[in-house]
């Protein structure tokens, strides 16, 4: 035992000397000689920001790099231990998670579990099953989802890096994530709507977030043949109440707006100027119900016969008021302004929108709102001071369901001949809207008319370049670009197609980024990376000051519950591990530490219920371990500070090591200890 | 009609236009001058490899990079278009998955889907699940892994390029991924362990996959108290024979070894000189089991108590030879070779090695293995000549199961003294081995003796540089390293620890991976490149030549299940899509292509059954359609060519939107369906 304790002591010292040998560098971006770690090589040495190195050129030649492409290299690279000046925050399309990458570097920082169960997270195995569950459709489980336009907090119309929102297109529903620990905290499932896409975004103080639909169906879920279209399925619009404090949506404070059956497609809030209004576009307001086995037009022609579609108009503080007076029916338990209501209390208007929109982007002043119709070569510009007009002046016809339709004459301020398939707009801080070109493969640059006159040299409303992308760029994302102050320098194209861009990895492409420096004006656009997306389809993404994030670096106190963010009653100190069996019941009370945990055995018997509690006593930073019992299907990452329980019966019989799956230390492998389950009516003795 | 026909028409040669426009490449890395796209920016006009651009210093200058970090910038900026010269192969961890890497940009071009559900990629939703099936333990859903060590096929101990393979460390399974697809073939789980680690390392010709066990238990799942360890519980190392023409592992040809409750980690195969031997190192000889909370001491102390544990020497064509002579016994269903038939037939056989060894890698000459003790600052290497030396002088002590051992001082060739915590090893074409250092936080260059001895100015077995890494090195892979002709250029570092070295994006950290440029000899490596890893954390990866890699560019004619690498006899031509309904059962034969599904409409009642055939049509690369069916847990990603078959119950009533989660189009909106499910016992009317 003596010898025992003496190599104890021996390795707890060792590890403790490796831990003291990692250099705590402050916070926040490195000083540019923390580069110096890469000058260990042989180059001559010279003092940061010093210039280039001795055989740059060489190796630009070598390589086959193009000026441009040095240009390129020297504007993304960052050194090593150097931070990202922003966060890119992109929707993980069907891998139903969020990406954060950095930026110029265009590096994933990490992949954020949402909707889809990942395991070295934890994530559906032990940990976040309960709000992985709160997303369970009619009892089925689904653990996937389309996510498409992830919506950061904000606070007076800027990006706040609390929170950030991301929906479900598949299923119509909203996950919330807590940018404090990088985790998703709650999942609502929309009880009106079948699938959504219009969300999320955010009004200035997110007080709601927005989440509209597209595919029509009968509301609450209900069945109603095709036949019946026109009459019984309906379009929506959701407000999902947010409660800052709480950090989850408050379904009790939440509503629906009801809509014709036309496909809403994407919001925008106002803000500023237009603070307390919602913009949706949408399409299909043809209501073609496709059938082309049948002899109908297949959809892609059926909803584009007209010449143009409708621009919904949001009134959500009268919304509001509405609903808080009681204005509403319900359904399925969840309360829903009808159409009729939301016409007679001045909540809802329409406006012609050219050709099948995909988008309205409100300006950062929030004076103009951008539709760009993908078969139409222009984006149209609404004025929101015009609208107020119409809308004052009363003048308008009405839809098939008696909704105003303001005159596209009254409220256009502009039109903007750009290319073909103009998709979405972006801006700036130097008065110029980006717009995706899908058609083309390009980025166009225009200016912005307005107040934002003044700050470009070119006529207001009109295209100044372009540049091409490749290929076929669905969204795009903007530097602090969704906010009443957008920061310029950098605009992510979000292109769909790669073919020959990238290494072969088969017959699945990757998507791609493509970074565009913008801080040059005029006609100076320049993409500078390429990165491919070798992990999902991003949809939208939006991008925020890294400086802005404050992430913990490690859980506030010992035994944080991730979930109630505070720290558990179950949660135990060294020395008061345990297990405590109660009939068939057994509770296990381990704490984790670098390498060890404790119990190191587990003895049960078959049929027993098995409550597992394991707290990670670590204050390190990084001091992260893994917990997996093999064939239960669990596993759990730890980080430090975090507690967590996992709950299971032990129908298998057998002896199962569980194990850290996050390499810790040295003795990492180590980090192990002995579950056994005795089959039950064995007569093998349990120690 | 005529007006629909016209729309779709204009439509039809609007996307005919579009893809027109896209440029078909060349395959293989382009031409310098397409990095001129890059150039349509602010840089001058300059041919392509003509040197610096005008403003590179400036920017140096501006964001503070060193001379060294702007060589580091040049030789890892790919221009747009320009492929990767590597393909690194990374296991995912506990993510279950692979990563596919480009080296040297190190961007992430594909997940590869393993064990754990994929939903972009559609695996595990529709897709796949009869492998994950496959891989489902007692009867227990799986749907996560902690894998380890991906292992590239082989041809004449050089990567082929043809198959990928992995472990899963919790649940002893192998995983089989065709590099034709990039898509994972087969899952076997090891009926007799429940475990493993030391896997997968293949043989020079992919004659078998190796698979070593790690924490021991009773062979065949079977329980028995801590108290019978000496006696019940066993470690082993598995030979799973691979057939290639099938591309699957062939269980009905495989077998294992049955081994002392060592703790068995990491295994090489022997080649050239040493072809057809294995070596595997091992730890915890001690036998301990922990029981801290018993007073016993802890693993990480009780198994760190010797100075030597036992270097394993596996005979595999003696070990073939007497599996096919039928001297194994069964263990569920598995073929077994006893200790004590391995010891009588010269299969085994053990030398010491200092102290917790965690790997051993055979050099590219097979006359040498060198393995590294984490608790001895030295790598020792054993000569392979010696070792046969050792084995015909049959001068040995046994261990306590009666397996020879073979003095230490009889087969070892050198000891290098490197620093703390040396863990892997991996060559170069330069006559060096590189050995990661986890608690020095560094790689060791030392350079090798034998005919190697030639290719450096430095004496054999001599440490000669170390580079400091941030932190806690794991692995190190280089490039084409593990064959008989590696090719220097790269070693990559797999950190453990990233801390304060990026952006803060939450307690959870991720690993990270650094570049080395190791083209230089002596004193000369360099870090060239800092990679977070946020989707997983990596064990060991393997690097190779990308022009070695043939993956289909779309599946090789229309119709191609993955599954069995053939035509579906279910897919279908444009005009043989149908709705067929047998009693309950409805099975569905539909058409998949820019921008429609035929049929647009299914209607069905509550409780059929459906078995839903897709056929994507398309045969331009890169035209991927996803398929998703709301409220169902279903997503298909379908690529040119490729079909799928999804079957379910039809339990959920309601109108469902069947869609495309794949942006294919300018009018991928528009490619939708209606999935009608008529409650039962409604009245409603189905059309």
């Amino acid at each position: 035992m003596k010898r025992n304790i003496l190599i104890l002591t021996i390795i707890t010292l060792l590890l403790v000397a490796a831990c003291s040998l990692v250099p705590q560098q402050p916070e926040g971006p490195a000083p540019a000689s923390s580069g110096g770690q890469a000058s260990s090589g042989g180059e001559a040495a010279a003092p940061a920001g010093s210039g280039l190195s001795a055989d740059a050129a060489a190796i630009a030649q070598a390589r086959g790099l193009s000026p441009a492409d040095v240009t390129a290299a020297l504007k993304t690279f960052m050194p090593s231990g150097k931070h990202d000046d922003y966060v890119l925050f992109a929707s993980g399309g069907h891998s139903g998670q969020i990406f954060a990458i950095g930026v110029p570097s265009m590096r994933l920082l990490k992949t954020i579990a949402v909707f889809t169960p990942e395991p070295w997270q934890g994530w559906g195995f032990g940990a976040g099953n309960e709000v992985l569950d709160e997303g369970d459709v009619n009892g089925k489980q689904i653990r996937w989802a389309d996510t498409h336009h992830p919506g950061l907090s904000e606070t007076a119309g800027d990006y706040d890096g609390q929170f950030i929102f991301i929906n479900d297109k598949a299923n119509a529903r909203v996950g919330v994530v807590d940018l404090r620990d990088f985790e998703t905290k709650q999942i609502v499932k929309n009880p009106v709507a079948v699938m959504d896409h219009g969300g999320t975004f955010v009004t200035p103080n997110t007080e709601y977030v927005v989440e509209g639909g597209q595919y029509s169906a009968p509301l609450g879920w209900d069945y109603a043949p095709l036949s019946e279209y026109n009459e019984k399925y309906r379009g929506h619009v959701t407000f999902w109440k947010f409660d800052r404090e709480k950090g989850r949506i408050d379904k009790t404070q939440s509503f629906a707006i009801e809509l014709p059956p036309y496909w809403q497609d994407l919001c925008d809030a106002g803000k500023l100027a237009s603070d307390g209004w919602v913009f949706c576009n949408s399409l299909n307001t043809e209501r073609a119900t496709g059938g082309v086995e049948k002899g109908n037009p297949p959809f892609e022609a059926g909803a584009s016969q007209n010449d143009t579609d409708y621009l919904h108009i949001f009134n959500w503080k009268k919304a509001e008021e509405v609903f808080k007076a009681g204005k509403f029916d319900m359904i399925k338990d969840f309360p829903v302004i009808s159409i009729k209501t939301a016409v007679e209390e001045g909540i809802l208007y329409l406006a012609p929108e050219p050709k099948s929109p995909h988008g309205v982007d409100v300006t950062p002043d929030g004076k103009f709102m951008t539709v760009a119709g993908k078969l139409d070569p222009h984006v149209t510009i609404y004025s929101f001071e015009k609208i107020q007009k119409a809308i004052a002046a009363k003048k308008w016809d009405t839809d098939d369901y008696g909704i105003p339709v303001l005159p596209l004459d009254d409220v256009k301020e502009a039109q903007v001949e750009l290319g073909l398939g103009p998709l979405h707009t972006v801006y700036d801080n130097q008065g110029y809207g980006y717009t995706s070109l899908f058609l083309d493969s390009a980025v166009a640059r225009w200016s912005l008319g307005g107040d934002f006159a003044d700050k470009h040299p070119e006529e207001p409303w009109t295209l100044v370049s372009k540049i091409p992308v490749q290929y076929n760029i669905g969204h795009i994302a903007a530097a602090e670009g969704d906010t009443v102050s957008p920061d310029g320098n950098y605009v992510v194209a979000l292109n769909k197609w790669a073919i020959d861009r990238f290494q072969n990895v088969g017959p699945l492409l990757p998507q791609n980024f493509q970074l565009i420096d913008i801080a040059n004006t005029g006609d100076n656009m320049q993409v500078i990376y390429d990165m491919p997306i070798g992990m999902g389809e991003p949809h939208y993404a939006q991008m925020i000051k890294a400086d802005k994030l404050k992430p913990w670096e490690v859980y506030p106190e010992i035994g944080w519950d991730p979930e109630s963010q505070s720290v558990s009653p179950n949660a135990v100190k060294p020395g008061e591990e345990k297990v405590v069996r109660n009939g068939k019941n057994v509770e296990v009370f381990m704490t984790v530490v670098r390498s060890h945990y404790t119990p190191e055995h587990v003895e049960i018997e078959q049929g027993d219920h098995v409550i597992w509690h394991l707290t990670n006593i670590e204050r390190a930073y990084d001091a992260t371990h893994g917990f997996s019992i093999p064939a239960y299907n669990i596993n759990l990452s730890l980080e430090p500070g975090e507690h967590q329980t996992v709950e299971f019966d032990a129908d298998v019989p057998g002896v199962f090591s569980y194990y850290c799956t996050e390499f810790c230390s040295a003795l990492h492998l180590e980090m192990t200890g002995y579950f056994l389950v005795k089959p039950s009516g064995s007569q093998a003795s349990v120690e």
